[in-house]
């Protein structure tokens, strides 16, 4: 099984990357980008009996790995 | 509008962050992860006229700021 896993900033922490690529991207003259937030993107191939146990497998490695749970959200996919 | 943009290496470009997540997460007792490949994502709110114009708008952002197109690819969805 594959897990598609996204990390974001969560909406009340601020994002210096996100802002500097929106400064960057208006002085080159894209017009109306209005925010940028950048976030992270793990793809994770998995063996695994069923798709349970896939989602705790993926649970356990956001909550402990791939993302910070005081600054950050994760959300994820499984295929 | 809103993109959602994920940009990732290339399937035939080696990844040192993920190959070293997946054996963290290995050792930890975290088991058949097979592999880890890690990406970056972005959430860009656009103002477009329509969607035509947010697409042109996420290429050109992608293909000279986002992502690398030597080492690697992007896809995006449009809220």
């Amino acid at each position: 099984m594959k897990g598609k896993v996204i990390v974001r900033l969560k909406s009340e922490v601020s994002d210096p990357q996100g802002m500097t690529i929106q400064q960057t991207v208006s002085k080159l003259g894209f017009e109306g980008v209005r925010k940028v937030r950048a976030g992270k993107f793990f793809e994770i191939e998995l063996d695994a009996a069923d798709r349970a146990t896939a989602e705790k497998t993926l649970h356990g490695l956001c909550d402990r790995i791939l993302a910070n749970p005081i600054i950050e959200d994760y959300t994820f996919e499984i295929e």
